[in-house]
């Protein structure tokens, strides 16, 4: 436990020196030499120079060696698959996009991930052996436990199947899954605008509609690890719109990106749009991009599109302020690009049906790190796991984090 | 820090004896033996009996003094008045309950308290001076940090009053208010059900309705203190029913005790309920009440009002659990004692608007501590508060408890 609080303060950059590390962990010194040591032992953090004394003798700094390790993250979405290598900070030292679809089921899924994850570290230049970990997002439910897929709505093929499993025998790593928007308000608490804050709700707006949420500076997760869920709220009880979870009226089957395409289809084809004509007659497909483009040369269906998109999803998150009282709403994914029509939209729905109080110092903005966010959330979600106090046990035992790999067996289970 | 985890063992009956606290704590031996001592001298912790020997000499048992101060706790209600004096640990001594009608206003309501306290101190005995602090629970949001009401839509002259300032002159205690919801799941948390549980959601469904939620094992307040204000939720658009709080189409006002009052007196009047035409003609009036006794005689109009209130709480709460994915959901509040009916149409309704996932181990349950939730809720709060690192620091400061109504004139700020 005491390990873990060491490195902790020292790899979130709260403590520098020794004095600092005693100040801030209300440790006892000796304890604090004793766990520095053991890291310094371990490799997880250096010695680094001379800080400035503050009267005495001058403290040397210690700081986290991101680049102890390495780790492998990937994020699935509807109709994309990215990955990267990224050091223990985050940061990605390779990355690569492509368009997937998710409905071609998880064999091949990941069969193509294990593909370009295996050109990432190749590029990457990374040592086999100084791979720590595995991260992936996949856009659906996911029982955190057991790296499982759930009764997945937009994922056809994928329900309860074991993520983890396979990418453990295939890369002999330890693995976690998560849910995409779980990941992103992680990488955003990490690594973007959520930093320091201890309430936050992020929402995605991509062809799925999700929400991750900071509970007390730390993601939380729910009771089976799918809170968040929040695409098939119902939000229009006679509507006749099936979405693919089967209910009708869900906030994504009327607000999401598939929606929008599908307004603007039928936008399209019925002449209310002479703009999004241009775009089929071009031979080009109507997706959320087309009509975020639309609407920011003016058109004004596109526009309304937007605007009603931003309404639903304001309603569903008005009920969720009022729940939940965050400080800071963050809003990102493939439909947040449509930029401040649809901000202004969700902004003044959640501020008219929002108690006083849960919006006096409420702040709803776009998240800055946009597609970082997923793989950056990966990173940190495989780190906060191997620095976990059971982890970090496991290690000691063994003498050293390369002993890791063993892991798999007992993730997989 | 260490002297409130080991005060916490204690308190929460974790650990017995110093072994069990050396273990639990991760702490060293001398650290808690040093600690130890500390809370005895401060009288928090009695030594006990031996406990039994696991192998070398019987370990002597400690245990928490919950006799070592008093703690004075109230609940104001919509249209309710109730206090007491409770031991620290929550165990009430003497209670009070009257009517009384938030309406009249903060003067009369604290005036009114200040008195059935006073009486509540001369009965029980206490002596003023073991009198270590006060918790109250009001119906509307709360700012924690302040103890001040802010626009609360259903106490008309209570905004932004300075409750904690008002009774910390009165009683000279420091005082602490919150939601009274929030206080019925933390009573529910401490004493009650959700004992143990890491995510939980109360609803309350009284006059009006509200929700307390309960994160990683603790009350979570949010960003303003007012998490879980969900009676002010939208429910029906075209709704033209105005609420309390200005807008149409609330929770609160199509389905709290306010409105079951309401349609159920039309009913009456209307002839569509000659059950409870008799109430009418009998000169009583026509409350959630005598809806629930209505329906339980098995009135039809009454049983559709408390399954029509239950739809639209049960709407709510689907949103609620796949946002939040907790693992248990408690229902107390007034209306709420009207049983099965009431019951069965939330869990309907949460059951089929919620992801298979977040209800696949989701348990929907009556809150069995009841109209005693709030008031254990009261002492929790303030204990918790009173026994936070930085008061405890305070106190040995002053070298005992006693000095803590010095507090006071710093928490009234």
């Amino acid at each position: 436990m005491n390990l873990v609080t060491v490195l902790d303060l020292i790899r979130f950059g709260h403590a520098r020196t020794r004095p600092e590390l005693t100040e801030y962990s209300g440790l006892g010194r000796t304890i604090v030499a004793q766990q520095l040591d053991l890291l310094l032992d371990l490799g997880l953090v250096g010695d680094g120079r001379l800080a400035p004394s503050t009267g005495g003798r001058a403290p040397r700094s210690v700081s986290f060696r991101a680049e102890a390790g390495s780790l492998l993250v990937a994020e699935l979405g509807a109709t994309s698959l990215a990955a990267g290598v990224s050091d223990l900070n985050a940061d990605l030292i390779v990355q690569h996009e492509e368009s997937f679809d998710i409905g071609r089921g998880p064999e091949q899924a990941l069969e193509r991930l294990g593909e370009v994850l295996e050109a990432l570290i190749e590029k990457s230049g990374v040592h086999r052996a100084s791979l720590w970990g595995l991260g992936v997002g996949v856009p659906g439910p996911v029982e955190f436990s057991t790296g499982r897929s759930i009764s997945p709505p937009i994922m056809p093929g994928w329900d309860n199947y074991p993520i983890r499993q396979h990418l453990a025998d295939r890369f002999g790593l330890p693995v976690w899954v998560d849910n995409d928007v779980n990941l992103m308000a992680l990488g955003e608490l990490r690594s973007g605008r959520a930093r320091g804050e201890q309430s936050v709700v992020y929402v995605k707006i991509g062809t799925g509609i999700g929400a991750g949420i900071v509970c007390e500076g730390k993601l939380y997760r729910g009771a089976q690890g799918c809170a968040g869920d929040i695409g098939h709220v119902g939000v229009r009880e006679g509507s006749e719109v099936v979405c693919r979870c089967g209910n009708r009226g869900c906030l994504e089957a009327l607000a999401g990106g598939a929606a929008l395409a599908r307004d603007g289809t039928f936008a399209a084809a019925s002449g209310q749009s002479p703009y999004l004509a241009t775009v089929l007659e071009e031979g080009r497909e109507i997706t959320g991009e087309e009509i975020t483009k639309a609407a920011q040369r003016g058109d004004p269906v596109s526009v309304e599109l937007l605007l009603h998109c931003g309404r639903l999803v304001g309603e569903v998150l008005a009920t969720i302020v009022n729940f939940y009282n965050p400080a800071l709403v963050l809003v990102g994914g493939g439909v947040a690009a449509a930029g401040d029509v649809l901000l202004a939209a969700i902004r003044e729905t959640v501020y008219r049906r929002s108690l006083p109080l849960a919006t006096r110092d409420l702040h709803v903005y776009f998240s800055p790190l946009g597609d970082q966010a997923g793989l950056c959330g990966s990173a940190a979600m495989v780190t906060d796991e191997l620095f976990a106090p059971s982890q970090i046990a496991r290690w000691l035992e063994r003498g050293s984090p390369a002993g890791m790999v063993d892991l798999t067996t007992t993730l997989a289970t």
